[in-house]
């Protein structure tokens, strides 16, 4: 349910119109966080649908039908994660070209498999169509007792992140240079892309004791915003925390290719790291910042200095 | 989740790759039904997904993008209608061509909204994404006391309609021949295609009569062999039944453009009308049939003749 920030004015028009038939019985909230939240029994039930669509979300020449499959449930369970929800179960639309083998089914499918025995989500059914392009359409459900959501987040909050940030967008760029892979780093750049993991454990964890979370799919700045706006504060990212996070051997292979680490880190997507605001550090968590009050996200330097994240960059601030 | 014949091989093949993640606590059917079946609390949910594909599933030039937010919404609905369920919500994913304006995507909004509204069934999130040709996938949940399967089908059951086929087939040909349309018929199998109703409403009042039921998306005889061969049973489709329902005046209608009219009633898909298997009528319902030992469909004419469904057309028997 995050858009790049260009298709916010389609959401929005489309959440009006929507609007017209609200949400009835057992809908306890719609359009807007990382899934729905429906009352079931007892329960909270979190829902949500994802997109991996061939020239849009993936290429095939840097990945394979394998990793299509397990790329696609993964990406839609990790909203699942970022709400704190143990997976249900998923259905996934197919669609294939004309063309499309047995053996073409067959790879989307054990990818799937593979992702649904990792996290815990079984596929339990779906569709196929026509398409074309490749593209597996994939709604999950799970269930949580008490969603977290992105709007949580208070002044005094310290963020937090489970996983990595800018590696798969460093693996995503190694592979569009097809260049001989040389260190550990890149090998694993490269496999933070192909098999993200969609962190349902962690998830699972912060129920008590986050206020907000939502998962990196977009690159961290711009999900920080998605938070900040939520909540009505500011998030502050601190760079040399940033930095750290990578790792040495990590930010040496980024500039032996002649990139910037620290932009990587901020506006590189698809690692499906969990970003949370709490009061104290969630499990094999890493502090990369705090929450004030304000609005918007930026950037805090060693020395101080600061920018201010404007969608496509950031605007470093008098 | 009803493919076309020639995919059953791609389905029954990710049916066995996926199987490998067993369904955990929680669902209760999986792939192969209408919708998968999940336990929520004292509740049955089903839950299904479905595509509406540009090139595929519809042609922009015979019908408008409010049409095809309708539509989607529609078919994915009727799903539930069948398994008897009432909708909770749906999520929708839309892909959109990088030069879709604001225009299209309120259409399309509109056209869900309107369904939306008709049905009881609000949209309530998705995602946008950017893609080739225009797709609408949609998601949806309902609940049900006792979810309606295709396999409940007995020996000794009478067949029941409740709702229309043919018609969106007919009114569908007409659009592709570019005719001007003629007669009240003519417009009213215009508009089965353009603006088809789920049966939510009648799939609710068959709860406690009915043994299986289905929803006619591909064709009748198509959709009854998923019943026959879910149920290990024989569905007898009489065609002087289905000739009294589609009436003299449509009967005529179709014949004056050279169309064959039990032809369009047994393979013209997306009518989205309801075929039951029950001892007695369901409201609103015709009788086109009964059940009998044995498997496939055949269709038996007025003077006890009988042909065999074939997936593709009619072998009649000696």
């Amino acid at each position: 349910m995050k858009p790049p920030a260009g298709e916010r004015a389609a959401i929005a028009l489309l959440a009006r119109l929507l609007r017209a038939a609200p949400p009835g019985h057992g809908v306890e909230l719609g359009i807007g966080d990382d899934a729905a939240v429906l009352r079931a029994g007892a329960e909270r039930w979190v829902w949500t649908i994802d997109a991996c669509i061939e020239g849009v979300h993936f290429d095939l020449r840097y990945l394979d039908l394998v990793d299509v499959g397990y790329r696609s449930l993964m990406a839609a369970a990790s909203d699942l994660a970022a709400m704190g929800a143990a997976p249900i179960g998923a259905l996934a639309e197919l669609g294939l070209p004309k063309a499309a083998t047995p053996r073409a089914v067959r790879a989307i499918g054990r990818g799937q498999a593979l992702a649904a025995k990792a996290i815990g989500c079984p596929v339990i059914g779906g569709n196929l169509s026509r398409s074309t392009e490749i593209s597996v359409v994939t709604t999950v459900i799970g269930r949580a007792k008490r969603p977290l959501l992105r709007r949580g987040a208070r002044a005094g909050d310290d963020l937090y992140l489970v996983g990595e940030v800018g590696l798969a967008a460093f693996g995503l760029e190694l592979l569009r240079r097809q260049r001989r892979v040389q260190s550990a780093s890149e090998r694993s750049a490269i496999a933070a892309w192909r098999r993200p993991l969609a962190r349902i454990r962690d998830g699972l964890g912060l129920a008590r004791s986050a206020h907000a979370a939502i998962d990196v799919s977009d690159g961290l700045a711009g999900d920080a915003e998605h938070v900040a706006r939520a909540s009505g504060v500011r998030l502050v990212l601190e760079a040399s925390a940033l930095e750290a996070l990578l790792g040495s051997a990590m930010t040496r292979a980024m500039r032996h290719r002649g990139l910037d680490p620290l932009g990587l880190a901020l506006a590189g997507g698809e690692d499906y790291a969990l970003l949370i605001a709490a009061r104290r550090a969630p499990k094999r968590s890493t502090r990369i910042g705090r929450v004030e009050r304000g609005r918007g996200v930026v950037i805090e330097h060693a020395d101080g200095t600061r920018a201010r994240w404007t969608g496509g960059g950031f605007d470093h601030l008098r």
